[in-house]
């Protein structure tokens, strides 16, 4: 069902010119597809993943897509209509260029050579891919979290590339508690002996400290009523506490289930370069922000989502996103939608949530085809 | 000002025995004492502390005492009129019989060898030592947090000795995500290979696990303004972002500070114990648990005091508690204290908190003494 491709889009002569000065001379691609693109090449949608996702959005390969509820035959995202691209992230560890790779320079990882990176830097290599593509305009930009903040982000910089950005429990500037977990997570992963200052073998590393970090920032990803709902105070297998230090209650064996099972898919080094990227992340603070937006003929036009059960991006981010985007006279729409999962309802099969975002779609394909 | 005491409450032929079977043969009780004690004995007040505290809960050595808002001369509880009474918790490393005591049948630390301790373990050990100092019927407990706990435990199995219970920002019954919480900083404390199974040598140990674990309770223990107020996105040192892992943010220091700290002061094995006693802790879950207050000709009298910024135990924990003291008919007050420091507040000098708890308290001794 998918085409999964894989795409040099810098080199030596050509290199990809960070954000934070610098530039990166190789730098490959690994991204996924769904859909044909049509003749005027503009039903494309553009699938951002958020910070530990990969370019696996929607079914396919015999794989369950990590967006599966959004993307797919007869989803808002619709593959039977729209030509889906997501790419695995500048940075990531699933296909495309990251900390882990190879430094040609070197012959060993990156490690901790690999520059630090901003979300205009996932942005100017999703740009590459695009134009790699053949394609223009996006029909839309859609993401959660910090595949939200990509699409903010775009849509400022390249708006004549966004038709429509879906911005979904996503922030434009993280705050004190939001840094401090990532804090703790990223000192969790550093303070690891098995780090080894980032020279660690493929297939070792910080195994503990990379799972510290995820089974904390799980906890944030749901929301407490919806922990309470699913484990409460339920002991794992049993109906008397063993009264242990192991696992004893539900909740903690959810935990080590989250922590264990990422280490077989993610890489320590890519966990600290996207959490600090998410950290600097403030585009609404550079002058000219909006310029490039506001100055465009067809504007972007923008849909911002939040969850109220959400505590990690909660509805106050979303609606601070759209104050500045209404202010600067950028179309735009905000929705808060009720849902008890937290911030991972983005990933959830919420009715009221899906239906938005494909209203939104759909109004974004007539616009383009003339169809009514 | 104190009195800086050790005493040994339990020997080998009169052991404690704990509430989840088994029995320590040697349990001695590190403890300090402000005020005298008159003559009726019955101006005494036991302070139970939190998590982390130890005896010193009121200025005194020249040292400033962990609740010198709350305890010392002219204070709520005031050391002028009260005999004022706080022991190190058992299970603590402060003193008093714990974890990384020296166990008499093998003459190296118990480790992981220490029996699992009940909040109810404490409060035996908390009675033995009250009885020790000759006095039978305390004026008042007064706890904040996990010394909530154990105020509610005490007024709960022997209300005889407690005239007044005050139990501050305190729960009867962790939800999933505090349990969820403590399960992560526990599991940041096993993984360190530090760790040794609990033998390490003093001084050293899972130095690395200990201080993520304190940092992440230190994301709990703040509301999300208090943090966005006390640090915002500020830049430590310096206007610009230096866009580096190490740190960076205000809020990154203070993490980090409060993580080595800790380790000056505090044991792992210690904090496995004691947050693990939270954990379990479900006093109304005992179906017999009301029996002994409800039965009291001189019922305990209760304080339960929240705060609205608190979302480690919030007002509805405390609501629970006040909401089962009330259908068995004990004389109960509840607040709920503005104030916006988080579960951290229980410590601060927020004046409404403290004159709640200073006129509570005034009363108490009016009723002992016929004064009015």
């Amino acid at each position: 069902m998918s085409v999964v491709e894989t795409v040099t889009l810098f080199t030596p002569e050509s290199p990809l010119h960070l954000d934070g000065g610098g530039a990166l001379g190789h730098v490959q691609v690994a991204f996924e597809t769904w859909g044909t693109l049509n003749e005027a090449r503009d039903n494309a949608v553009f699938i951002a993943h958020a910070l530990t996702g990969d370019s696996h959005a929607a079914d396919g390969d015999g794989r369950r897509g990590w967006w599966d509820t959004m993307v797919g035959p007869g989803r808002p995202v619709d593959t039977d209509r729209f030509y889906v691209i997501c790419p695995n992230l500048l940075g990531g560890c699933r296909g495309t260029t990251g900390p882990a790779s190879t430094n040609p320079a070197t012959g060993a990882s990156y490690g901790l050579d690999f520059p630090l990176l901003s979300i205009r830097d996932f942005v100017t290599v999703h740009r590459a891919l695009v134009q790699h593509l053949g394609i223009d305009r996006l029909l839309a930009v859609v993401g959660g979290s910090l595949g939200g903040m990509q699409a903010l982000q775009w849509a400022l910089d390249a708006p004549d590339e966004v038709a429509n950005a879906v911005v979904i429990a996503a922030s434009s500037r993280l705050t004190a508690q939001n840094i401090a977990f990532s804090a703790v997570a990223r000192s969790a992963i550093l303070r690891d002996p098995e780090f080894a200052a980032g020279q660690y073998a493929e297939g070792s590393g910080p195994r503990d400290g990379l799972a510290i970090a995820r089974m904390m920032a799980h906890i944030t990803y749901l929301s407490e009523e919806a922990m309470a709902e699913k484990f409460g105070r339920r002991i794992q297998d049993a109906d008397e506490p063993r009264r242990q230090f192991g696992i004893d209650f539900e909740v903690e064996s959810y935990l080590e289930h989250q922590g264990t099972t990422f280490l077989d898919r993610f890489d320590a080094l890519s966990y600290l370069y996207l959490t600090r990227a998410l950290d600097y992340f403030d585009p609404f603070a550079e002058p000219s922000a909006l310029d490039a937006a506001t100055a465009e003929p067809t504007p972007t036009r923008f849909l911002v989502m939040s969850f109220d059960s959400d505590w990690r991006f909660g509805t106050e981010h979303s609606r601070r996103i759209t104050a500045r985007l209404n202010r600067a006279g950028l179309p735009t729409s905000f929705r808060e939608i009720s849902a008890p999962h937290g911030h991972d309802s983005f990933l959830m099969d919420v009715p009221d949530y899906l239906a938005t975002v494909r209203a939104f779609l759909d109004r974004a394909e007539q616009e383009v085809t003339g169809a009514s």
